[in-house]
């Protein structure tokens, strides 16, 4: 049995450390420590990984821990929302999006053309950069070939970026599927649709994803979801193990909980219910900031993997 | 000034009357009563009126309340995503949902076939019921035109239900679309899948679905939005008036919060900063859960549409 | 079994008929439902019942309901903090709360002397002219008797007051005890404080408030508990029960969940634990703004009761 | 103006290195940050600072930080409630609190003699013992003086205690105030009315904490507040400040908003309305568990203290 043991400050830290003595604090610091555990046995076990996280992280600083994870060999699959690539893409343009405070005064952000997500913006300028570059990278894939799945696509546009932090790009570079099945939704929506004016035999096969989706996992792989946030992303995401016979190592981080029938904050055990997540599974949520919870319970996972030589 | 009243039951009291206490009860009620208000001007200056929902809602009763709304002629268009079509089509095939518990043993459930949402439960033998039934209906669809919008093709599925409940059977009876960029994130991606392996020419045209949407609302039209809950159906919906200079009538039924940056707790202020909703603009949001809220402050605006005897 | 029924609007809806379709709706709406089934039961099985709430809720207009529910006779004790006890008398006072908007510029209300609760004022000048008051209706109390019992000093304010939609002055009528354990936790505290300096004998007993409470129910009464909101009022009411044997019929308002250990958001599932419920109690809890689901599910109860000519 | 940077893991990273990469990330991990920062101009630019904190969150690990804070002479004055005062002591008596799943069964729980707190166990045996040795706590002090301040009293159960990790004796030690207005509101009050029974003499005056609480700050002081959690221990923190001019630093950590009304979610920014917080105060909330967001925070400042040789 455990039991709740007081935390401690020690003057030089490693955030290890912390993470460690969560095991035995309580509430979410307890469960944010069975996430850091559940992630090491998915990568010690030799799972394939998908990791799911909605457009709102890619535009903070969990970018580039996303594409560190990738870069690293932990990622086999992604899935997230049209924002996601979006913002990736301005990033890797050399786009900056400026913080602001989450009480900004939206009418004189509107005149100033700044797109506020929460304490970021996103400026109209790079939205009228990210046209003329879409552009361009979009008729250099059209051109090659006109009707691919969106799969496809987007590996073609991670193939023409340069970022270490970039998702796509190391997506690209790792041979990873990035799923993205709203890929309408959003400015890049605009994009494709011009684009079809342009090539009118420009299309994209969203039922080829379908297949893509499928045969990620088989039955016989150790299965592991990280699913960040909620939406499209997550249900994806679970769709490819429910299809394989459910996932063996799962954590959810969320802010979202159960109370309105929404998936956001659907738990590891009403995924049981149907056969996403394996009876037996190993499995943690935790509740609250992403951009808080995730890289305290990465970076754990990651430093007890670097000092096994894992990484 | 307005000035907190006390609030008094009377017996015999009319949903409309409650809802009209709230107004001046203050916090989340008052907000409730100014989302029937705002309502209410939407719909008697003649907006063209986009609602949003997503797919759990339809899992719930909300999906005779959708449907009558359509049915009164009361929307332009609908924004949801893949769950819903499905839910909407099972029921229309006389399928029934159990009602359970929030805490229900999922692994028990998972024994008997029963997916839970919350406190309902979809079973498998539904899912089951309802491959054969899309089987038949896509199949019909495809052989008579291989290559659709998403929007065409629901409206054909809408043609083949007979369900005054069902809100595919009331947009195709009204004509209006319904928009669903994510298609394929649900049980439907696998029949997509499948129909394709049977029709290799069976395509589904996204890009085709964004024109409509542009062309959904004129600059000149005044616009409304009805956002209920976040994801991909919120966004898609207010992409819509982002192109066509914002909306004048919103209001945003959601249980989620702006502090984590996501879409799903994002404000109609924050929406201001984007130019999806216009500055002057008349908006108001309600927290909690969408079944209570959306319909007493349906009720209420309807019943004052019906004693101005407008609908 | 119950099944997910479709929600219609009717023209000249009673608020008890859409609660009643709530029943078979799915999510907070079904559990809305509950809870004024659970207090349909409280009220028609002779429970003795407490009525807990936090003062922002007497801020609301929901302090009318409250002193209505004491006035026709369906709640024995009532628990809440200091400020129900300021806003209540500063209302029957006549004093009025201006409404105004969740974002208001709060350094310009400083400036104004306009004090928010949310979407609530209470102005600088309703906290002056009830210093006035209070100084009156506490020396009197204390002339007649200077050592008092909180539940004691509480009635002999309600006895000062001539408002229908008092909660002071309805539980004097009535003879129910208002306990405010944490009663200098407030304005009130300063008034207290300063009375001390006028009559060094006057002396709060809270000890003695604790006899009363748990002679509130015996273990062989029914007991009702309604809790809205948490913090001391709920945790206060719920250990009159665990001292008696545990509650019989409890409800549970609220916008907590229970992810971090605060009881605001802990459950009548976990409240089994301790035996403050009964493990064969009835029980419900909804999530969601209190002004708005309480009175909804107690004018649906209410309702019922009025029909069977109960009250 | 700052711009969102990426965030990467790096080996052998500090917890002050990843609170540091918080400031450029975005959403709450910006926030956390920027409450760290307020920490440190709280504690360099000398102010006196309450702490106040919920009773959950002694129940959990926290306790031991929240002590080495008062050991560390960080903190002025603490305010808390009665479960506090409960659990701080009987881990001071050397019992344990197992550690258990948010979604235990509560009946077999009950059973057991385990009481719930989210994943947190209190047993009946604790409470047991606990019940002994606070009879011969409260004799020893209410046989040398029969009346006190709740202060008073609490200061006398720490002069008793004997841990490094205990509250009260650190606060004793140190010869700060423990504030506990709701002292009643728990198997404390229990054992107070019975020591009533031993000795009817027996009072403990809250009126004169009061007094006790103006003068913990005057107007001149820098006033620091760290409120982690709401309730009533939030709310009298607030007061003391609200007497004396307003707060300079103020921290908020929690897990409400503020859409409801309650004081839990009241932000800094509604509090300058009251004037509990300086209109030009440095002030910083922060949303999510307190066992994780306090720890980071905290470490990261005291890190920087102790860097400069400050602590």
């Amino acid at each position: 049995m455990e039991f709740v043991k007081d935390l401690r400050w020690n003057s030089h830290s490693y955030t290890s450390d912390l993470v460690e003595q969560f095991e035995s604090q309580g509430f979410q610091s307890t469960e944010l420590f069975k996430v850091s555990e559940v992630m090491y046995k998915m990568w010690t076990e030799k799972s394939k990984v998908i990791l799911s996280f909605t457009s709102n992280m890619v535009t903070s600083g969990l970018r580039g821990l996303f594409a560190q994870l990738i870069e690293l060999g932990l990622v086999d699959a992604v899935v997230t929302t049209a924002g996601s690539i979006e913002e990736d893409i301005m990033r890797a343009m050399g786009e900056k999006f400026p913080l602001t405070r989450f009480g900004a005064d939206d009418i004189e952000l509107h005149e100033k053309g700044h797109n506020r997500v929460g304490n970021i913006i996103v400026t109209n300028d790079s939205y009228m950069k990210f046209e003329g570059v879409m552009k361009k990278m979009i008729d250099k894939i059209v051109e090659e070939k006109s009707e691919l799945t969106i799969v496809e696509f987007l590996d073609k546009l991670g193939s023409q970026l340069e970022d270490t932090n970039s998702i796509l790009y190391q997506a690209h570079k790792k041979g990873i599927p990035v799923f993205c099945p709203a890929i309408s939704d959003g400015a890049i929506g605009f994009h494709l649709y011009m684009a079809r004016d342009r090539y009118p035999n420009f299309k994209l096969d969203l039922i080829g994803d379908f297949k893509k989706l499928i045969f990620t996992f088989s039955p016989d792989d150790k299965k592991g979801i990280i699913a960040l946030g909620g939406g499209v992303s997550k249900h994806f995401a679970l769709l490819s193990t429910l299809i394989n016979g459910g996932a063996d190592y799962v954590v959810y981080l969320t802010t979202s909980t159960g109370w309105s029938g929404r998936l956001s904050g659907a738990s590891t055990k009403e995924a049981k219910s149907w056969g996403k997540v394996k009876d037996d599974s190993d499995s943690a949520t935790v509740i609250g900031d992403v951009t808080i919870n995730f890289p305290l319970a990465a970076f754990r996972t990651l430093e007890k993997l670097h000092i096994e030589a894992r990484i």
